[in-house]
């Protein structure tokens, strides 16, 4: 044994290298149990992962681990390590912060809430949806003063920083507050003036096998590292694996082939962020990605940026029209209204990228009063058709299925992750913006097919940062400004009304 | 907590459950890497496997089970419990009777030999080969020491005991000491009648989709549960998975389908056995298939006893042609001088069921002398040169890769196991001889595509059994007898010289 200068920063490292090597087989086993499993095999897979789960917590709650998290601040650290410990004690917060008896109960609480959700939400069944998630909001609003005391921030700050460290609600009023202001006139100013275009939809069947190969096409145009990951199917498309071997999955439906292969674009960003992760320190917290809401910048610079770009979309419209042959629907220009189409609707997944942050605003800030107290779960439904309509003009009355119902967040008791989605379509703005500033002729570059320079710039300034810095910090870093809304607006208005 | 008048039992069991389900994660890892992990997944899966046996090994290894395992044997166990009780002693031995310095040199020695020999076999390369080969078998022969020891047995014995218990060198002696007797004159008389058959080769391109779906289809001929299971590909084709959840590979050419289809039917048969392992004890020892003899008696019980019987050929001939197209070569009578073409020759994998034991007896032969120190690595060549002529009537003097070179068994130090393909061919005629006794009409069921009666006997005296009895228990209840390799011969009669 070879004794050096930072031995709690070692043991500390070793423990969470042994994690991140357990918890690849955590993530292989839940892709294939999306991807894969056949129906008899759940049981025995739900608890191998039960089981994996107490072990890897048995780890992460090993009462050693205090004494050196506190003796390793003290050990002559490298900035890099400093990080990696500063991201090592925020893990290790997540798995201690909370007893043993609020896990489970909450536990009990989201499984039984999600599980009868499944048929409830068929049934548009609120009032018995609405007695699980008393529950499971009792166990968050619990959850969140238990967070709150540990860490000194306030009770929802503390469940945000759980998906977006250092993000706090009072940034996100002012921000989502913002654009209250614009979105509903920018809605209604795009919609009547797309009243006047007609856009005809394509026409099916798409052969799967021919869907899939053009997605597998476009992933390749977007450089997906297929020596590095793969493409499958499953019921509801995520990204998953690992940095080393990346797992990406879509759904096909024959009548339709658009929304899968958003889709799979959407996933290629997520896919392609964990592929291009620190190396050099992959094994440690400071090599993950940041948070949801960078995360989410990456799919959404994929998916909105760069796949609804018509430059792009002119570059993969002839691979369209080569998988499924020529149709008037199928001309670039229609392919382009058909990606930018924008009308108000009731379902947050459908939503196209101006309408997406209305629903997110008001999931928000439900879910904020609702921790706070100012809400109680039997308010839900006249503050969602309230918000629906001042926000998006949808009357949402009685239909709880497409209304309060439609999302899994809530049933999972993941009050502070919503706000994450719109944040990172802001962010994913940012970097365009600041690519545009540094590169002039970047449009020009995408038209032409070159997809090098957005590559390059997300790879240097996000990608390859995972955890290194705080979000603010990367941000500032990246484009010279924290989260600016500004962008996001000057995109939109840029796209759609310039 | 409830105290049990079988605490050390109790312990032992909630080990053992704990170790089936992290294997369950292991089982997935494996079968992933071979049938869907791109090359850059490798290290990673490689890291992730090795953390979960490390983890693994020190439960097995843990030195509460010593105590509990004296203890236990005093508690009042019921029958069943007593011999899960005898399972756990063997896994428990196994983890434990190895020192971990021979473990890790073990590992060293067979993955440098297993690794080079990729490479050396494809150059013909034996003296290279046969340089590493030389420190395997020396840890091989420490091994068999070590295990001797610990457990009584002599030095090869305690080597074949890993694969199949209660098995003895002294009676494969015997058994294997018979054939060699009979089977070089069957070979002469079987390939002299065969001299005048005429056979066509079906001729390809045979699509890979169409074979996909056939085995699938024979698959469902014989009933394998697609709700507990699936087919996928890999380079090497197995059985994987766990018995909720089977996973086997196939692997397919354009130019043929034969042999991958009776590899599909081959691992059907082991899938099965999985499938049909006793419910009510899954997680413990005492539930898991009985030995490797006994589950290949699974995979040639499908394979060769029902595969290649004419009439089940009868039914499946029309799926063939089915799938491909008819052609001269897909005629049933055709189809079933195929699949019983004997014909000596250099391959083992390769063989037909006449001349295959050929092959195994001549290992088994060698390795036992290697373990028992009257052979040297450098004798093997000219041993398999003689025994090649003797049994088969085949020269492979100087063709090291397609002679000892062809087997990944002695690179990966697996000295014991060869014999177990044999007796599993053994014992799955001795299977289908009592079935005729019981049921006379057998044959004429299997041409009427009613296989209900095979898998109805199999399922009772095999798959629902796992690991309840001895080998020879199960052997005596199912056909009131010990292995008898009579009954190979009688089978090798009645089809080949009938």
């Amino acid at each position: 044994m070879t004794t050096t200068a930072t031995p709690s920063y070692d043991a500390l490292t070793a423990t969470w290298l042994r994690l991140y090597r357990l918890g690849h087989l955590q993530s292989m086993a839940s892709w294939d149990q999306a991807a894969n499993m056949p129906p008899k095999g759940n049981t025995a897979r739900g608890q191998a992962l039960a089981e994996i789960a107490m072990l890897t917590h048995g780890m992460r709650t090993d009462p050693a681990l205090k004494d050196h998290l506190a003796r390793a601040k003290d050990e002559a650290l490298s900035d890099a390590q400093r990080a990696n410990l500063r991201e090592i004690e925020r893990n290790w917060f997540a798995a201690n912060a909370l007893p043993a008896e609020l896990v489970e109960r909450r536990a009990l609480a989201t499984s039984r809430c999600e599980y009868a959700w499944r048929t409830q939400r068929k049934a548009n069944d609120w009032a018995g949806f609405a007695a699980n998630l008393k529950s499971v909001l009792e166990v968050g609003r619990e959850e969140a003063r238990h967070l709150a005391d540990r860490s000194g921030l306030s009770p929802y700050d503390a469940l945000i920083d759980r998906f977006e460290p250092g993000m706090r609600g009072a940034t996100i009023d002012r921000i989502f507050g913002e654009v209250k202001q614009w979105l509903p006139g920018m809605i209604s100013r795009i919609t009547a003036r797309q009243a006047s275009e007609t856009t005809l939809a394509p026409q099916g069947p798409f052969d799967r096998a021919a869907q899939r190969a053009l997605c597998e096409r476009v992933m390749r145009v977007l450089q997906f590292d297929f020596d590095g990951g793969r493409l499958d199917v499953s019921s509801h498309p995520f990204s998953g694996g690992v940095p080393e071997d990346v797992r990406l999955t879509t759904r096909f439906r024959d009548d339709e082939f658009v929304q899968s292969l958003m889709g799979t674009i959407h996933e290629t960003g997520h896919g392609r962020y964990e592929q291009n992760l620190p190396r050099e320190l992959l094994g440690q917290p400071v090599a993950e990605a940041r948070s949801m809401a960078l995360h989410e910048s990456q799919s959404l610079a994929f998916e909105m940026q760069v796949g609804c770009h018509p430059g792009f979309l002119g570059n993969i419209a002839p691979l369209i029209r080569d998988a499924f042959g020529d149709q008037p629907a199928l001309a670039t220009a229609n392919l382009q209204r058909l990606l930018t189409r924008v009308q108000p609707g009731f379902i947050r997944v459908d939503a196209d990228e101006v309408t997406y942050p209305a629903h997110v605003i008001m999931r928000y800030e439900i879910e904020r009063g609702l921790i706070e107290g100012r809400y109680e779960v039997d308010d839900i439904p006249a503050l969602w058709d309230e918000q629906m309509m001042t926000l998006l003009g949808v009357d949402t009355r009685g239909n709880f299925r497409d209304g309060p119902m439609q999302d899994v967040h809530w049933p999972e008791g993941l009050f502070g992750y919503f706000a994450c989605y719109s944040l990172g379509a802001m962010y994913a703005a940012q970097w365009f913006a600041t690519m545009r500033r540094q590169m002039p002729d970047l449009d020009a570059q995408i038209s032409a097919g070159n997809l090098a320079p957005v590559f390059d710039w997300l790879r240097e300034n996000i990608w390859l940062q995972g955890s290194r810095w705080t979000t603010d910090e990367l941000a500032v870093r990246a484009s010279g400004e924290t989260l600016n809304p500004a962008h996001f607006k000057a995109h939109l208005e840029k796209r759609y009304l310039g």
